[in-house]
Parts: C-alpha cells; structure tokens; sequence
C-alpha cells in the first residue's frame, strides 16, 4: 500500500489499527456493530467488507476463541486488515473477494453470525470522493440487496445478521431483508435526545418468523445540544467505546 | 344495520360516533392519524378503509373547508360513516368500494392527502374475529401493498399519504412505499419512555425525492410504568385527543 498510514487506536487501546491517512476510516460505527454481535465464545463469525478490520477486531476482544472470516474488496484494506489482525493477536482469516462472486471454499462455509457496515453512500446519488480507496469503501457499487442476500446465505440456520447504516438507508435496507431475514430488528441511534435517528442497527434471523421490532432509541450524547468539543457520550455508549461493553439488542 | 350501536365522543365531545357495539370500534389510532395530516383549509382529502369514519371526521373538525372523500368496503360502516358524517356536520363523500375495484369516477380524482388505518391483523397469521365485521376491518383481505398502491394513485403531485399502522407492520409497510412513494418518514409512538415503538405513522410523499427519516419516538405516557388506571397521556397526546391539536412530523 503505497497510502500513508496513521495507527489509531480503539476501546481504550485494546485494538489498534493501521489505516490510510486520506482514505476510509474507521469511527466510531463498526465500534458500535461489533458491540451488538450476540456470538458466544467459539461461535463462527463473518464481517463483510471490513475495511481494515475495526468490527471483527472489536467482537474478537469482546468474546473469545472466534473462528473470524472477514471479506474485503479492496487489495490495500484487505492487506490492512491482515497485518492489524495479525498485530492485534487475533487469528482471523481474511478473504479479499467481491461479495457477488465469494471463493468457493467460503461458499461452503457456514456462520452463526454474519455483519456488515455497508458504504453509505448510493453511488447514483452522490459525488464520487477523491480518494479511490475511500470511494469504493463509502460509495455503493454492491446494491444494499447483495449484502443482505449475501449474508442469509452464509448463515447457519437461526443466526443472525447485523447491519450498521446511515438512517435515511433504512428503508432500503428493510426492503432489502424483507422475505430473506426473519424476526428483524431496528435498534435506532440518536444523537441526542429528541432527534431524528442519524444511525440505525438492523438485525435479522435466517428463518426467524418473530414479528419485526422498532426499538426506543439508544441515545449517543448527553445534554439537548451540543456545547463543547470534548467528549460528551453516554454512560452507555461510553462503556461500548472505551470499554468494549456489548450493546444488546432487547 | 342490525347490530347495537354505541356513541362515543372523540376529541373531547367535538365529534360523537356511532359505532357498532361489538364490531371494530375506533381507538385513539384513527385520531393520531387524522391529527398528522398536513391539510390546509380548502385541500381535497381521501381516507380509504374509513371504518364509521372517526379519522376524517376529526380532521374535518381541526381543518376548515376540506373536501372529504372516504372508501369503505362494508356497507354497514360505510352506511355508518355517511350517517357520523351527516351528524357531526361535516360534508363528505363516502364510496361503498373496494380499494382494489374503486368506482371510475373517484378514479377520476386526484387529492391532496390521502390516509389510512390499515387492518392491523394479517389474517394468514391469526384466528378470525368473532364478528363478522370487526373481522374485516381487524384482519387483512387487502394487501398493504394495494393500500400503498392506491392511496399513491390518487395523490395529486407532492401530495401525501400516510398510515398508521403497528409497529411489527412497519417493515412491509416500508417495502410496500418503496419506489412508490418517496421522501419517506417514520414517526414512532412508544407507550412510555424507553420502550418499543407498537404503533408508527408512515408519511410519504409522491414524487417525493427527500432521505428517508426516522424520527425520534412520540411518548404516549408518563411515566416508565403503569402505576394505575387513569389517564396517564404525555401533554402533547393529551392536546391532540382531547384538545384537536396537530401532531405535527417534524
């Protein structure tokens, strides 16, 4: 990767990635994805275009002794996500493939839990970004169908599917699980009190036929607006961050 | 009609309905939604599956000089709704009609907002009601998606359609207005602070071209429990059940 990197650090430390300076980078997002992955310790996980690796470094911190597949497109991130599994200390095998056309061998491969932080941007709706490495990472060449598709059809029967997106994508996400994934979820993301939701976590089950829920929103910052630059989370979003907390769905 | 009528009042006296006594009898769903329709004096209104009509009486009531349409597939409800129509002193069209079949003259018609209180019950997944009507109205023999379908083939430009409809609904409800209808919002209602939406209003907006948004949720209730039996409504419920107020998307 000829990309500067810089090394940043999350839940207080426990993970450190190497990214790309300009490129795509990790917030506090994939953070949040990884948090609310219900695998006990042993369970088979696969993240879907991870970038450098930030979710399933995180899940792997929270909960031992994961069998970790991840899939990326892009050489330079896949490569990333390589070495920052490798300096993490977890063991995670790392496909570089495009969703629509996986390798054989991790099509006969099964999950218990499958997740992804899909672009967020709709190609046909947006501008492209400078960076190459950070267009194809925030743009949407894979159709939000894809993704869904993708991930029921790797999971073993009642595992479930996790989704961190843009709110305003919901209902192309929700159409998108709809006849695919069963006993959907939608736990809401809002900045602050009283706001529209600006994130949402989407969860569904490969053949779960419980009735959809909308969840109360999980609140990231404190206070009705926002009046300084330091740090103003949630207890709750606090632990998740600094302290690697899981963030359960109800 | 041969059943038992009731009369309840709604909006604090201002509209009195007769309802059958033991059918589908409006709650306070008709009225939320009728308190989110954003009509003004004058505009041309639609609500299709109008039950004994509590929905667009009460917005009839709050917005002055509203040309009131309404579809009701049961003859005993839409004999009902033009009767409540009459006594409350509110001029409005009802058409005995199934919204899959409507009359060619009303297919004439273009309005400014269109709603609906779609039954909330899939029949393929629950038992049938005991009465024959409440059956009807409570169970679903018209797909939501005829619903979205017609209530978008009789919007005027840039005009709305909104349903409210329970929360579990939420998800084919969405898929049903995707590519239907745009610049859709999601307003959920929560029985009390921290909890599951159970009920949302869904607005869209045809040839709408705005991100979808999810709102933050509408308090029904004080409280974060139900500490007894009286009336425990949010200040802002309060105003719109008893006092006619709007319940304004933000």
């Amino acid at each position: 990767m000829n990309a500067e990197l810089t090394q940043n650090d999350f839940l207080n430390g426990l993970v450190t990635l190497w990214q790309p300076k300009d490129g795509y980078r990790a917030g506090v997002d994939p953070v949040l994805l990884a948090a609310t992955i219900p695998a006990k310790a042993g369970a088979r996980v696969l993240e879907l275009g991870s970038g450098a690796g930030a979710a399933f470094l995180c899940l792997a911190k929270r909960v031992p002794n994961l069998v970790v597949h991840a899939v990326e497109l892009q050489p330079d991130y896949a490569a990333l996500a390589h070495r920052n599994a490798k300096e993490n200390g977890v063991d995670a095998t790392i496909w570089e493939a495009d969703l629509a056309a996986l390798p054989i061998e991790l099509r006969q491969m099964q999950f218990d839990h499958v997740f992804a932080n899909p672009p967020y941007f709709d190609r046909a709706a947006s501008t492209a970004a400078q960076d190459a490495g950070r267009d194809v990472a925030m743009g949407e060449d894979t159709p939000l169908d894809t993704w869904v598709e993708v991930a029921a059809k790797r999971l073993a029967a009642k595992g479930t599917a996790t989704f961190v997106h843009r709110a305003e994508r919901l209902l192309d996400l929700l159409s998108a699980m709809q006849g695919v994934l069963g006993s959907v979820q939608v736990m809401p993301l809002q900045p602050r009190v009283g706001r529209d939701a600006n994130l949402v976590l989407v969860r569904g089950v490969k053949g779960g036929r419980a009735a959809f829920r909308l969840h109360a929103p999980v609140r990231m910052h404190e206070g009705d607006v926002h009046t300084r630059d330091g740090e103003s989370y949630t207890d709750q979003i606090r632990a998740v961050l600094r302290d690697g907390a899981a963030l359960s769905f109800p």
